[in-house]
């Protein structure tokens, strides 16, 4: 049975990307050897890093004056790692308060300077992007999330801001063109559309840099990084490695422009089928609503039906689709390695089972 | 042509693991996906996490009040990880200085408290473990580290020391079995004995915890991962589990005690050979000589064939023999997954190489 994988991270990735990766894990290019027994310092890793920088470079369309650098930890670890990096004691930060990751931003970055929350949804339980809010000139940044997996939101547009924006682009990166220009800060876990867990991406302008005071040990200054191109200490190799091979992929598939139409195309068949169909709903206000995760509930009339509703998903291969506790209910993740066909597939058996309970 | 692998890091890890973790890169156990695609908190991967701990508490016989932690960031992380959670200002640690690594350790910990260092072998390039110095009942901890990959020396017996030690064990982890005990902490990446780049182990007794005042980030305070079993955020997924493998290699190949011997049993090949070959020497005093990592200089009489030695080894299948920069010639690192047959493939090389030249 062919498994359709909604799962909203780790996710999917390309079928070539995971074929070329196991190979690599047992035999890298004929030498004999796993990519992961070869040194980081080698000609090849040095390679695949390069490659890695130079993709991500063209894919998004960087500007000389910003660095890229492949780090651990994940977005949790650049909650604090940002503001231990760019704000001073006594400077001033704001945040956009959109789910309970900007939260977390907004708690770690308190220990370092003073934070502002300009806007929050909480109190609507983050179904939708707050709007009407003012950045101060005064701001050091303004911190938002490009989009907030657990809900289902996605800023389509980004904050005009008079401060550079720093941004958890966690769960939407690289799926569709951005004009970096804006953007003092730019993080990212892997491990939705780029590559498998293990590694974080993080893409800094330059002039972010070197403004802070205080002590920072070596693994937590940017500055190791972009001074060491990564490889101050031994860098997760093989994340890194499936990350190019990835980036490989999303250039193959024509680029940031293609794959955000591939992606609002697969979004807009499965929130049309859920607006349709007489036993679902969407939880997020429609201008809002995420292209990467899409979540939903059965009305209040069908609620007895959740479960065999998933049952009989899973008997069809659909698999990952179940929304996170704090929302419950259903979510699609349709990043951008999951198939059209995936997605038609999940509208078929939601058709089906309203045509037989409805 | 077989490829002996004497990489110091990352290094040769066993050819089942690296078949299984191939597998698993595609289609792991016939799900129809890619261990890289799972959810970190679905059944499969609180399997491989749970195996993982339970393998290594059997491997090391820890007792009870130790936990094991799963993290990123390498050593690098720890050596400011540590004294951030065990040592508060105006308390004392002491460092034993072995090294490149141990010094950045004692760098980073000053940011922290007060750091004395009580021995050091600097002024003699690290070749040789200093052992004649008194450890303070009011030290919070004595900081050592077991193996420098780099120069090749490595404590024989751990030091006596009333306070607990923080050790450093990257690169002769499991190697060797241990009484835990003594130790507060231990630390290794896990790209030497363990599995690929990309993961980090902690090994941390319970009542070295809560002990500091000040804030610590979530993901830098060791509670959080003993509270969320090492699932605070996304994991490093596929580096944990190919250490999973690793570790089931390490219980079926008898466990610590005989991979020690085998160890012991492929060093002294080498060294022997060293010892007895008239255009080698050895770097380090006999007596701290490392099992893991086996540094080696040509004699001044034949320092113009050291490029031709290379290339011989090379053609032989014999790879990452090149000794580090700061040592120079030649290191051969003979972990664990290292087979005995690759120890005499070399030492037929050097044997051959000298009968031709001597």
């Amino acid at each position: 049975m062919k498994i359709h994988n909604f799962s909203a991270g780790p996710a999917i990735l390309p079928a070539s990307v995971l074929k070329e990766a196991g190979k690599a894990a047992v035999n890298y290019q004929g030498m004999g050897l796993s990519l992961m027994e070869l040194s980081h310092r080698g000609p090849e890793f040095t390679a695949i890093i390069e490659e890695a920088n130079t993709l991500m470079r063209e894919i998004i369309g960087l500007p000389e004056n910003y660095h890229v650098l492949w780090l651990t930890g994940g977005a949790s670890t650049q909650f604090f790692m940002a503001p231990m990096n760019l704000l001073n004691e006594g400077e001033t930060a704001q945040y956009v308060d959109t789910g309970v990751w900007a939260s977390k931003a907004i708690k770690e970055a308190k220990a370092f300077g003073n934070v502002e929350v300009v806007a929050s949804s909480k109190d609507q339980n983050y179904t939708f992007i707050p709007k009407d809010y003012k950045v101060s000139k005064n701001a050091k940044y303004l911190h938002i999330t490009s989009n907030n997996t657990i809900y289902g939101t996605q800023l389509r547009k980004f904050p005009k801001s008079p401060a550079p924006l720093v941004c958890d682009m966690s769960s939407d990166f690289l799926s569709r063109p951005f004009n970096p220009e804006p953007f003092g800060l730019i993080y990212a876990g892997a491990q939705k559309n780029l590559g498998p867990a293990g590694t974080t991406v993080v893409i800094v302008r330059e002039d972010m840099l070197g403004k802070v005071q205080r002590y920072m040990p070596a693994m937590l200054d940017y500055r190791t990084f972009i001074k060491e191109n990564s490889l101050y200490n031994t860098p997760p190799v093989f994340p890194i490695y499936v990350s190019m091979l990835t980036l490989r992929w999303i250039k193959k598939s024509g680029g940031l422009k293609a794959l955000q139409r591939k992606n609002k195309s697969k979004a807009l068949l499965l929130y049309d089928e859920i607006d349709r169909n007489p036993l679902f709903r969407g939880t997020v206000v429609p201008e809002d609503r995420s292209y990467m995760n899409i979540c939903f509930v059965m009305n209040d009339a069908y609620a007895s039906l959740e479960k065999e509703f998933m049952q009989v998903c899973e008997a069809n291969g659909l698999v990952g689709l179940k929304g996170h506790r704090s929302v419950g209910g259903f979510r699609a993740s349709t990043y951008n390695a999951l198939p059209q066909k995936s997605v038609q597939a999940l509208v078929d058996v939601m058709r089906d089972f309203a045509q037989r309970k409805g």
